[in-house]
């Protein structure tokens, strides 16, 4: 580790170990509840972890936000995604709007969206519900060289370190991360390539749908990207600042942050499997505060989920970004709290336990 | 198919295939949304099959309704559960009193719980919510002969079928199909040896929670009740009377009743799969209208999904029933429809499409 930055050195430190006592607590309660022991399966370990995160059996469902984050990159000039940058900007104002799958995913779950412009190539003024937190105008082209300075790849991570803390102070109890710029999927397969030792072939797929041309295109563009910069895998913000992205950098800042303040974290797709990998090489700590939502399509997602041996808790092949996965899981932990929260215990219920022949039931 | 019903007969006979031109006018609705094609995954095609199954695309979510149906067996006295069968009747006033884990998991996408009294070996009254359509006083044990006589067999779907017309009255739009019965992995088991012609072992588990001996026991009571009964693979009701129960009828009335209803059934772990397993056997038409939500613990579970091509939403390590999964795949199914219908077009949004120059995006 080499942050190079104080704000992220002491936030790196700040992340505590999950404590056994707390586990304990939790799987003491879930045993209680009518039900056989265990047959909730993971609702019962989500709710559980939950628990150890936040040190607190909460008296109800959490409330969420979901933090999408916006940026383009130079990269898209290369013709790597189906669609133009001038998406990033109009999904934006979509997300403002309420119009696009995570506004609506959102409300299913009762959580806020939080739309964060990191780095999206135009000017989008200051419209309500935009924060702000322009690292830059769009990455560079990494084909070319860096993506970004490292000042800018520190700068990315400690705005999203900022943006947990604020959400923090507004009572917030649980994050869902997502992401939204064309051309993200290139940086995130750059960086996992990078970061798992993977053959860029492997870690790279098709985005928001590209033919096998362009998925061919794409493959070298990363190469190329790969070779020209020479990212270095003992540092991760050296890989972010040669072949990231703006978003992706907020996004390991989120992860940060969230671990630093026992914020529970959800991830999404392919662009948070990218900034999970990076965290986990700031500090292996982090992921004791992650949930993996989903199994992205995305083949590189899968690289990245089993490197860091992280199981999601769904595979219903969703490649769409946003924080819309995120969304599903919450809902799974909205779910798992009800029941820990809500149930009735065998002696509350007047409900026989089990026979004393079976002790050794799991 | 031999029903000897009349009404089960002409429930069979009123289900219609899908048509292709509902599910291709979803498609249509989904392709024009801001999302890549697609990109929605499984969440597309669940919305799509509820359009096909309903012939229309709601206006809101559906109202759901989770059927909880509760019997008792009379091979749970040859020991081959971890809990006693008085746990029936207890946890039957558990639903009514709404502190399990179906009551919960029901609140939190805002369905009924509909707890039905099929055949409960205790007289628990008609206390409030409690709707008592007992087809007898817990089953026989298979052990010794025939656990209901062919006329309660047709009895339990027949009932099955008459509260699905109940629900679809009331304005219910999809269903959840769950049950309660000390004993029933071991009936289901049964009846899934038979209907798919695997051994007994590869589809016995171990319920909820029985040890090793117990395990080794359970199968010996199923292999001796297939041995005693010899049930007929040709014909279910004759596989259901001899060795099934009277909740499981109950499911696969539920299910047939569904498909001819047009009303979406959610299935939920091992004992609606041996009730899907059945319906199938009297219409294979009935799958279209089936959603199979998750993927449970239970060995014969998977046995089950497989022979029937059902791909489950969900894979959480569940082993509860009740209708548990059912609620959470009906929670993405309202997830979706949400989606389907309040999500931003292209064109109304302002958001471009893909670049010509990927013709062939997926």
């Amino acid at each position: 580790m080499n942050p190079s930055s104080s704000f992220i050195q002491e936030t790196v430190a700040a992340i505590q170990p999950l404590s056994q006592a707390d586990v304990h607590r939790a799987q003491v309660l879930w045993d209680g509840l009518t039900k056989p022991q265990g047959s909730l399966g993971r609702l019962e370990s989500l709710g559980t972890q939950y628990v150890a995160m936040t040190k607190c059996v909460p008296s109800a469902c959490p409330d969420a936000m979901i933090f999408t984050l916006a940026g383009d990159h130079g990269v898209a000039t290369e013709g790597v995604s189906a669609y133009p940058s001038s998406v990033t900007a109009q999904m934006v104002l979509n997300f403002l709007h309420g119009g696009a799958a995570i506004n609506v995913l959102a409300r299913q779950i009762g959580a806020k969206v939080r739309v964060v412009d990191m780095g999206v190539q135009e000017d989008l003024g200051a419209p309500a519900g935009l924060r702000v937190r322009k690292i830059g105008w769009g990455t560079h082209n990494f084909c070319l060289g860096p993506a970004m300075s490292r000042e800018q790849a520190i700068q990315s991570v400690e705005e999203g370190i900022r943006l947990v803390r604020e959400a923090q102070g507004e009572g917030i109890g649980v994050i869902g991360i997502g992401d939204m710029g064309i051309g993200n999927t290139t940086a995130s397969s750059a960086i996992t390539a990078v970061m798992t030792g993977q053959p860029v072939p492997t870690v790279t797929g098709r985005g928001t749908g590209l033919n096998e041309a362009g998925l061919t295109k794409k493959i070298q563009v990363i190469t190329q990207g790969l070779q020209v910069n020479q990212p270095r895998v003992t540092d991760p913000l050296d890989v972010l600042s040669k072949v990231g992205g703006f978003e992706i950098g907020g996004l390991v800042g989120l992860i940060l942050g969230g671990a630093a303040y026992r914020l529970p974290v959800v991830l999404d797709g392919f662009i948070t499997g990218a900034a999970i990998l990076l965290a986990h090489a700031l500090t292996p700590r982090c992921l004791d505060y992650v949930i993996p939502s989903h199994q992205s399509v995305e083949q590189g997602h899968r690289v990245a989920l089993d490197t860091l041996r992280l199981r999601p808790l769904l595979d219903l092949d969703l490649r769409l970004g946003e924080g819309t996965g995120a969304c599903l899981a919450i809902g799974l932990l909205q779910s798992s709290l009800a029941c820990l929260t809500q149930m009735a215990t065998f002696s509350s219920a007047g409900v026989d336990g089990a026979l004393h022949e079976s002790p050794d039931q799991v």
